[in-house]
């Protein structure tokens, strides 16, 4: 039994990750952390979990957590986060990141989107990237696992297949992004108010969403050639689910949408969370799983690939688990189901 | 051309009360306030009028009010509503109150619900309840009208016809209300933020909330007896509208739908805004407009009254509208169509 | 194993069934049934199974359907689902029917709800109704389980305990519940258009929805004596979810909230799906789960209760999964985590 | 006074002219006309107008049609569109097209994407494009007025100015749009169906859209040569809006942000009903109102220009008033305030 904590457990994330982990045969939740003082139960922060759990969320110190947990799952802020988790790795805890402290693998690039110094350069490209349909083997035994960005997730499994084989061009990359309001997080804002949001779409973040280097720093990986996508991100007013529409050009003639279907399938072959589709796919029948369903097509000379996640699972607490699973030799579905 | 100020301006009321002044022939804008100092433009404050006014929210004095206004519609909280209106109707203008400070007629009662004492005692019982299909003699022409809240909007124009024909007890009356969050104000709460409230339902307030005793006092009126609903209010994922479902207990023997229905049609004559069905009315058939859709059945001897309204427009702003036509003697439906 | 089969496969209630029993460790399906010709894939069919069964629904003769499988659970419609029924129990096996079919155990009282003759009405009052906090002796063991309406379930969980324990009279008795629109079924219908239930509110079947008698046969078993509930619902504009309010006359003097929840508390203690509160539920805090919540309060002299499920799982093949561990003698929260 | 008739009065669009047309104090509606055989009541058709119209839907000869009305909305689908468009000119009617038979003007690409002949290919390319904002000076005393569509709207206001004054290139252009789902009609389908839409995201009609060739005819003519736009409509869990985000190649170097903002609001100054935002416009701002706000940015050397308006009223019902107050010479804003 792998000893678990979940740093920061107020939010969205921690409470889909909490949801997945009380069926998992493999893993017991030691300890749940805050930045409050109060100590609220966890039934009374995240009411749907009353009675799966009896804990409290608290606020230990690090040592303390190293002491009770193997493995620690941080669903800190940025910068919070990379703080925390050095010293865990020290303490020899294995770590799955929520965060996108070590997503990057640049410094530089870092401080460009984030606006301010990385607390712990050094890590930075020791993690793995924790997109097991991509980086499968560096996940393998790992660390520390920089869990994907949501908009990441969905536009990779997108794109990363035609760029690795040569159907899609690194240039001329653009990701529209629908996402749910979930993503937005937890705490009440004006934009994120329900008479605000419901019954409205609006973009945000354009041209500055901090998930485009990320998004950039793998295709990149994939194509072999520096990307420098375009992406656009949008708040739908829904609760969870993110839907891609990307837009390549073919790096090829011929490309047509039955062989970029086929290599898609191909790339994809055997992945059980990958479910490579002849139709549209929709949000509906990926939300509360953790599947990515994606198709493509070939509109007048354009590659436009269609990809689905929920964002809180595939994009968020289902792919940590996927990662935990994978870093201690589980099998890769448990508690994915 | 009557000069118009709003006390209040950066609420959904607000908004939707310059919205329909907008289209209002005798009715000129002079003035919107805040607390706040930055000046916002109109436009900024709520994008949605963008165009159609060129005006700021200010800090002005109530003497700078008056002198810019003939009429105020004050949508101010309450107890600061009060300390507003009393001057103002000092200096000679007409207000219309969308605070529940002038609505009840017992200064202790008023105390009781609200937690504090009275601003202006004396002017209780002396503003006219803003509800034109009950109470339109002592509106027109009057100095200041309370413009009623939102659910007694809806549980009297589905009880009070059935109360003073006597065909409803004044005992036993349940008021079960299904509102949308715009109920709630503008300002971000967890209650409302999306992902809270969206697919969700829960009710609030339970046997505490405010409107309660203004539902009891109209009710009562028109009885002739005390009454002593029990009110349950309930939050819909939806931006506005109101369903009301009231129960009520015969007070005669052969009480049955048909008579019950004719009895709300003979009640309701003539009347513009009211619309008494056969069939179930639903919220979406009124929201945008100032129409109240009711119908009534017997079940199982007990009465069922139904009703809809646009909880910020009959509830609210529409009200207002009709009640300053009616104030100033235009035509009630100006700038309500 | 025991081998399972879904009549009726193609509707939202059979796609959760399929959820919950790709989880369960002693379940394995074997048949699923429709009555179409055109044998369509389950992936094709509910798009987010899709790589959890490989199998067709198919229109199977209920001999075969009787050698596939060892458990049926039968999604059919009222009428056809007894006429299904009646044979499968013949020929050996076990069933949890959806439908209304058993669960009223007088043929007259169905008849007159259901306007047509009951199928099998030698089999009323054999079946046990499937609500296992209510009537757990009854389900363990039994051949045929009356798996019970969503309506009723929220209802009955709400109001049982306190007519049984005599501090609610079986007299004046109002349900009024709202649900998610999934409770209407599959097959699109104006009522169920998006652009018209989406942001409105309305009641349907006012006096007359078939699951009021399935509410008073049950509620007059706990009171000992008849109920004559009036019983009003309402469609919420979101996919699941039912918040029932419901409100009774105390049969004795000095009921307290205190009372009451300790009432509450104390008849379900040790249950592990049923969350009594100190708090007002949400529906959202039970969707996607098995738990009803619920909370009590005197107002004014009437019991209010409030109670909240997931029409789709407590409410429908969340009761369907716990009674057939109930029937098979398995954990009864297998596969419900 | 101008007599109006609507053909085909049963659709969302009808509904949204008939609330608009009951504020114009020049038009008077006398006939609303349904292939239906019932003559529902407008009440029982639209429950909203209840009160507005004393009006029956009548299935009415054209030639009575024609005797009733000076001009005609033609709501009716394309086809049957022109084949009653063409007799009303003809007996003298002026007529507004609400479909799309009259946009195109080249037979040959309407049979490509209507898949049927063009019933009136004579009149093709004599009808005004019913856009304002971009062809005033046709649509001024034109008899024949064909309406725009709602996505080609959100688009060609979006995109039009920048090909226009060269700042963007007619090649590469994708339109990514996002559409509530009244625009999907009144008709229920599976994909319509609450349960279904609600809480998703899908594309649809990708590559295969009908308003792409109307993007492409009119942006063509303002860019002075062809363009190829990928076309790919979303459908989100709204009732009304559509969010455009249209992305091009600048065709010039230098091109920024200021000055493509510069270009919109020099484009469309004085323009009532386009407003051009420095800040990222919302569907909310414009649902209820005929509108469109719009902004533009440059991210990465690429243009992104964003546009909202609400499908029903600026994409078909308030761009028909409007063209209604050009045709007759009425002030534009009339009744769309």
């Amino acid at each position: 039994m792998v000893r678990v904590a979940v740093l920061g457990a107020s939010g969205y994330g921690a409470r889909e990750l909490l949801k997945l982990l009380a069926r998992h045969p493999h893993a017991e939740v030691t300890t749940l952390t805050t930045r409050q003082e109060t100590r609220p139960h966890v039934a009374d922060e995240h009411p749907w979990l009353r009675g799966l759990y009896d804990l409290h969320l608290e606020n230990v110190p690090l040592d303390e957590v190293a002491r009770r947990a193997d493995c620690v799952f941080c669903c800190l802020p940025h910068a919070a986060s990379a703080e925390a988790v050095a010293p865990l790795l020290d303490a020899g805890c294995k770590v799955v990141d929520f965060s996108a402290d070590y997503r990057l693998t640049d410094a530089a690039v870092y401080q460009q989107w984030y606006q301010h110094e990385h607390p712990d350069p050094g890590r930075l490209g020791k993690a793995a990237y924790g997109l097991p349909e991509l980086y499968r083997d560096r996940i393998i035994g790992a660390n520390l696992v920089a869990n994907p960005g949501c908009y990441p997730t969905s536009a990779l499994l997108a794109l990363a297949p035609l760029l690795k084989t040569g159907l899609a061009s690194p240039e001329g990359i653009i990701v529209d992004s629908k996402s749910g309001v979930s993503g937005g997080g937890r705490s009440p804002k004006p934009v994120f108010h329900f008479p605000e949001c419901n019954e409205s779409v609006l973009a945000y973040g354009v041209g500055s969403h901090r998930h485009t280097p990320e998004i950039d720093q793998v295709l990149s990986d994939f194509a072999g050639a520096p990307t420098n996508v375009v992406f656009t991100p949008h708040l739908i007013p829904m609760d969870r689910g993110i839907f891609t529409t990307a837009y390549a050009t073919p790096a090829q003639d011929g490309v047509t949408t039955a062989n970029a279907l086929a290599t898609l399938r191909e790339f994809y072959a055997g992945e059980r969370f990958i479910r490579v589709l002849d139709e549209i796919p929709a949000t509906k029948n990926v939300v509360g799983g953790n599947c990515c369903d994606l198709t493509v097509r070939v509109v007048r000379g354009r590659l436009v690939v269609l990809s689905v996640i929920d964002n809180l699972i595939k994009g968020a607490s289902g792919a940590a688990v996927q990662n935990f699973n994978l870093i201690y030799g589980f099998e890769e579905t448990t508690a994915l189901r």
